[in-house]
């Protein structure tokens, strides 16, 4: 048996296939971390919950205090997921109570994942200190993350934050929730594919498309990224298109919500320099009254794959939210 | 000399040519309003506003305490109005200062006049008793007010609900304000217009012409609705397109905010009834996991016209914000 001092929060995020795990002590600091690989049923997914949960505790060496969860999709405010595209077996099912009853009684909270990671980069990470901060996650998908006023805000029924389905060109392609012209359609890791799939079969985009293995249709954003770094210009306007996309849509949550600083996370920052730098560009230009108004930076998060887990911990510690 | 009883905050609206004042009582309810003319050169305004804030607490029988100001256009957090493309020579003045000068030093809030109308329906009107409200406001353009959490967003500074300018199609129509596919160029007053005209130089909308003078470049918003309200069928279809853009940019900020509620204001909204059923319709439609979450509803504004002195007056008062 290992010694445990004091207790701590629990904070798990939850993807497709794995689950992070972070443990945070009584000062907010995370002390232990783990991932675990998730099966995609509803009992096997709730059992490798508990078990991360137990396990991260028992490696910060603390007592398992609160566990806070991010799950994919749209969470309500009672902790059932009611959407969640990648994880299908567990949409209607009450998260909190399920994993609440596996870990004997204790506290969970249950929120959308992006939400979490706001609530982490909030906390500990690029926006703290902040009262109005927008935290978009760029991955396969857009999601949203928001603190206004000085709290996290999770909307009226939890589903707050769903920016990746917002419309932002009513003509555009086809997005698989059935609707046209979503913003994730483009400035997401899917959306970068997208685009480079269109510049390659109107032929430019040759190095990606021969690193794709001559197929133009097999073009991901990943090949896009590459051809850049290798100095094509063409996957270069690729890119800047992708940032043109990005800015306007950074530029509608602005408009609406003024915050001081807009966080951009997710897997695609990690080559945030091949874009960033046109996204600012653009995004002053998009936003309403610049020239008028303090400029809104757009930075890069600085938590990485943990910013969900931590946040998690931290909105179960009740540090601040 | 008239008897007082007790003290009451005034909210002063002020619009292009005009400002609408009204009296509340210590319990909140109005107790007096009148319209004042304003002219448009600074002192003029601050002149003007201070003469109805006195007038109408005096018509209250009221002595005047607190003054809240909605202004339209960027205010920011000290009270400077930034940006007004109605009233150019108040921008960069700081309307609070100006006003409590020559009210002897009294207290004086000044907020965007869409937040005040957001804070007038949330405090006696349509968004009573809920904590996360969208109003948007039909007017010749279209402005936002927040409310998120159970309190007034105003973001950063003070700059938060300029929906009318989110970019909804970028390859549309230009707006004044440098942008293309704003909000405000399909789902305004001046939007239903554009519809219009649009319609009109296609040969549909003869009525409309008809009573725009014989030109189809003279067709306004209004024409369109009285001969929707004639019964012609293409005027209708003109405002089912209306509808139709209003409910893509709504379902955005549903997507963004996750409201229990959006209160539709403004003026547009006295002909409601012309659109208000394909928007819900639509908007019902495009709202993401929509079916697998609470309807939100799209209800008319309560307060009218007083919507914004009436919020004003309560932020002023600070009953609630």
């Amino acid at each position: 048996m290992t010694t445990r001092s004091g207790s701590g929060a629990v904070g798990l995020d939850v993807g497709g296939t794995k689950v992070l795990a972070v443990a945070i002590g009584d000062d907010g600091t995370p002390r232990a971390e783990l991932k675990r690989p998730v099966t995609k049923s509803r009992d096997g997914l709730l059992d490798a919950l508990a078990e991360a949960a137990t396990e991260v505790a028992e490696a910060a060496g603390v007592a398992l205090g609160a566990v806070g969860v991010g799950m994919p999709g749209l969470v309500d405010a009672e902790g059932v997921v009611r959407v969640a595209p990648n994880l299908r077996d567990i949409e209607g099912v009450n998260v909190r109570d399920g994993l609440s009853v596996r870990l004997g009684g204790g506290a969970v909270t249950v929120d959308n994942d992006v939400t979490c990671a706001a609530a982490g980069e909030w906390a500990v990470g690029a926006a703290t200190g902040l009262d109005d901060v927008v935290l978009v996650a760029l991955g396969t998908g857009i999601g949203g993350g928001l603190i206004v006023g000085g709290r996290l805000a999770r909307g009226a029924n939890g589903f707050g934050g769903e920016v990746g389905h917002v419309v932002v060109d009513p003509s555009g392609p086809w997005c698989p929730c059935g609707r046209r012209g979503c913003w994730e359609r483009y400035a997401s890791g899917s959306g970068l594919g997208r685009l480079g799939r269109e510049a390659a079969q109107a032929g430019r985009l040759d190095q990606a498309v021969a690193a794709a293995g001559g197929d133009a249709e097999s073009v991901r954003g990943e090949h896009v990224t590459a051809a850049a770094r290798a100095g094509d210009p063409e996957a270069t306007a690729v890119l800047e298109e992708f940032a043109w996309w990005l800015s306007l849509g950074l530029a509608g949550l602005a408009n609406v919500l003024d915050p001081s600083r807009i966080v951009i996370g997710g897997g695609l920052v990690a080559d945030a320099d091949l874009w960033i730098g046109p996204a600012r560009t653009s995004f002053d230009e998009l936003v309403v009254g610049s020239g008028q108004r303090p400029r809104i930076p757009l930075i890069p998060a600085a938590l990485g794959e943990r910013a969900g887990a931590v946040g998690a911990a931290h909105i179960a510690a009740q540090k601040k939210f």
